[in-house]
């Protein structure tokens, strides 16, 4: 087991995860702070994982019929206050544009929050019949919400998202796309960043400002603290009739249809990044790394086989490149190997391959995996294959220890002493029967500063007979509280 | 010929191009007006577009080396004027952020015109020796610049672009950067979007705001106008000495590097739309349109053969979506023939297919350029191959078409009698030799609205001894003046 952290100045993780992720997101050239209040700066590695997260998720929308379109970053601000509770739930983190073109604006505009007050007055306008339903639109955009105290992609002032918004005769049509939506982002989470978090609804005081039900992806993190990784409402017809969205059925029949809203951030790459790493740095998963597999010549002083090291090297490069995995030849003379390994353990490269003379002799390469260190031989033959097994193999252990860690900061209680016992000792998720009353939640909150997460999806239709472990009135579902970022 | 605009509400393209325009982007779905002044919303149809140009144009810069990241939005103003001349430039046109989460500001933000100041700051951060360079970054993001007369994609107070910014040890490999990036705008012109603009340098007046060079690639619109539509500029060392970017060297002396700029916009889809169209609606060429393909079944109100011609057609778009034609099969039976032929030529699908009853008997399916209403029979056994060549021809004869009207609407003359006759008689471009001072340019632009686009690259070089054709000053090159958008 190597332990490389003195050499790259990195905090362990073990000791201070707060100092860890920012020393890592900053030494990894994940992104970087900026001159702007809470706004960070997504440097090249750090995008090239949110444009893995895009590809894939986009793919999907398409496929459902999901079209993108791009709405304007400002909204007047009489547009936003028309629905109450939204207006409500964003007004205090606004940033708002007073002067454009040297001129104060006879109107502010809001840089846009979240875009359903500006998407939909324009669906108002484009949808008529039944005809021009379902309406499914989707933004990749840049969005503002003003934070005090801000964390590199976890909680900034501006941040990316893709936003999809859909419009639907029925209710049952909305709430079946807005699972579907949830589908999507659990799959994400699942299948691409090797996390297993929990899926479920949203309480009265958690839900979307407008929504009349929200859903949510509720990622574990090492520390027990909550991550919101993506959410997905249906806003039923709260905004269509503040809207005055209408369609016409084939009987002539006007109605106001019934619509969803549902995103997930570059917050998503903050949750990658906590999850993962360890005391060397990052670990990626091999599904969402930028960089899959790094090949490292091992040249010797003498330099006999220097140039045929380097051009198998390269002969293995193209191909595994040839095999769509994405690989790094990192053939630098100016940096010793030491060097080179440390620093693409920090960059969480997921499998690390050596070629010096040893291997030419033997007609192998090296292998050592990021997550686990493990060593392995692979035949130079017979490499795509064995990289793609190994890359499987790291994709599938990753999501295994994610799975393992969720499980270990759960816990089950009874009653509100053992709630708070449970808590003082370490922050976890705690599943409790729970009233669902909006002002208990208030007070557990202000008493534990843990609020509910979700109540799972496995838990909808749990009909027991128990009492809410707070406040002792009739439950019959359990919840999961937890603190959250 | 069809002619079939009464049908479709278009004003007829040679009777009021701008009203044309207007009408075109609406009705087929291209754009919307949005209830903030000056920015648009980007419907489907319209993004689609955008898209494929994003796609073409990504893998070219990422296959040099520049990768993407992400700036913030918000650029404080003190940073905004560090550069007197890039704040001279950009100043009038801000919208300025005063208020954040419910406070005023103690400085405030600009909303970015575009990301020189907020990049180069963390440049010099990043940057500390020869081995850093060349940084070649990328960003795919929103603007605003603030605007008094828009019009809808060619010019909007919010727009969506590319912005790349280079930094290089030498400024010679800035200047070959600053053309590379030139070379790939005129390809996407040229290849994708099928129309032939004059690509060449910008003169004192016209060039970017704290560059040193500017080049340019200018679209000749059907009525005589010059369509800015990307810029690259060779930015040397203007920059990176007033944002201290320094780089030591292999001997440990410390150097300004030399920096470039480039950017193309959503306006290259106004080029496109005004190019190409006709009476009928848009023309989109085959590399860039979002539908290259739409099969068009035709049943029969008798409707023997109907399940069958369905089952062909479905058929048929399969195959060609196997040979990644983008194709579309509009099998619905609510709309007659007629008006679905209508609404697919006013969104400018290239190529039409056709299969009814006799194409069924012949084994043909019968096809319609967009480009020129040119009917076409093929085969139904090697649809892809004759689609694919109706494809390539039709992106080919578009070209064709754009460099003819190029040369139609270029004049050459030698005094400003001529100049000034000329122009009174239609927008045109006009090749006059100049004597590149400011100040004659200016009173140019005051008495006849023509400013200089380029200096072609052909004419870079060009050494006469000739006479400016406006103020008798000795003049070496012609350029070449037009109105602008």
């Amino acid at each position: 087991m190597e332990k490389s952290f003195e050499k790259k100045g990195l905090t362990p993780k073990s000791e201070n995860i707060s100092e860890w992720y920012q020393d890592v997101v900053l030494k990894a050239g994940l992104a970087d702070y900026s001159d702007v209040r809470g706004c960070m700066i997504i440097r090249p590695y750090g995008y090239a994982i949110w444009e893995n997260i895009q590809k894939t998720l986009d793919v999907w929308f398409k496929e459902d019929g999901v079209e993108n379109a791009y709405f304007p970053l400002f909204i007047p601000m009489s547009l936003l206050a028309k629905e109450k509770e939204h207006l409500k739930g964003f007004s205090p983190e606004l940033a708002v544009v007073t002067h454009g073109g040297g001129e104060e604006l006879a109107e502010p505009y809001a840089v846009r929050p979240t875009s359903e007050t500006i998407m939909y007055k324009s669906f108002k306008k484009w949808i008529s019949s039944y005809r021009d339903l379902p309406l499914k639109i989707n933004q990749w955009c840049n969005v503002v919400r003003w934070e005090k105290r801000t964390y590199l992609f976890l909680r900034t002032t501006e941040f990316l998202w893709q936003e999809g918004h859909t419009v639907h005769i029925t209710e049952a049509e909305a709430e079946a796309m807005m699972f579907k939506a949830l589908r999507w982002y659990q799959k994400i989470y699942e299948e691409y960043l090797a996390l297993s978090p929990y899926v479920g609804r949203k309480s009265e005081n958690e839900k979307f400002a407008g929504a009349k039900t929200t859903y949510s992806i509720e990622a574990v993190m090492p520390n027990g603290k909550s991550l919101q990784a993506a959410t997905s409402h249906n806003l039923a017809d709260n905004f269509s009739k503040v809207f005055e969205i209408e369609f016409t059925d084939d009987q002539g029949m006007k109605h106001n249809p019934f619509q969803t809203s549902w995103g997930l951030s570059t917050r998503a790459i903050g949750g990658l990044i906590l999850s993962h790493g360890d005391d060397s740095g990052l670990i990626l998963p091999p599904q969402i790394a930028p960089v899959q597999v790094v090949i490292l010549p091992v040249f010797s002083k003498a330099g006999t086989n220097n140039t045929e090291i380097r051009a198998k090297a390269e002969q293995l490069a193209n191909e595994l490149k040839l095999a769509q995995i994405r690989v790094t030849l990192d053939a630098d003379e100016t940096h010793s190997l030491g060097y080179k390994i440390n620093a693409w353990e920090l960059k969480g490269v997921p499998l690390r391959l050596e070629l010096g003379e040893r291997e030419m002799a033997e007609n192998l390469v090296s292998a050592t995996r990021r997550d686990n260190f493990e060593k392995l031989k692979f035949n130079q033959q017979n490499l795509t294959n064995a990289v793609k097994q190994a890359l499987t193999d790291i994709q599938a252990s990753l999501y295994a220890r994610n799975k393992v860690l969720k499980t270990e900061l759960t816990k089950e209680v009874k009653d509100y002493t053992a709630f708070k016992q449970v808590l003082r000792e370490q922050k976890v998720f705690v599943r409790v029967f729970w009233c669902e009353d909006k002002a208990c939640e208030q007070q557990i909150k202000e008493e534990t500063k843990a609020t509910t997460r979700v109540l799972e999806l496995e838990h909808i239709d749990q009909n027991e007979q128990e009492k809410c472990f707070h406040c002792g009135k009739s439950s019959r579902r359990q919840w999961l509280f937890a603190q959250s970022y």
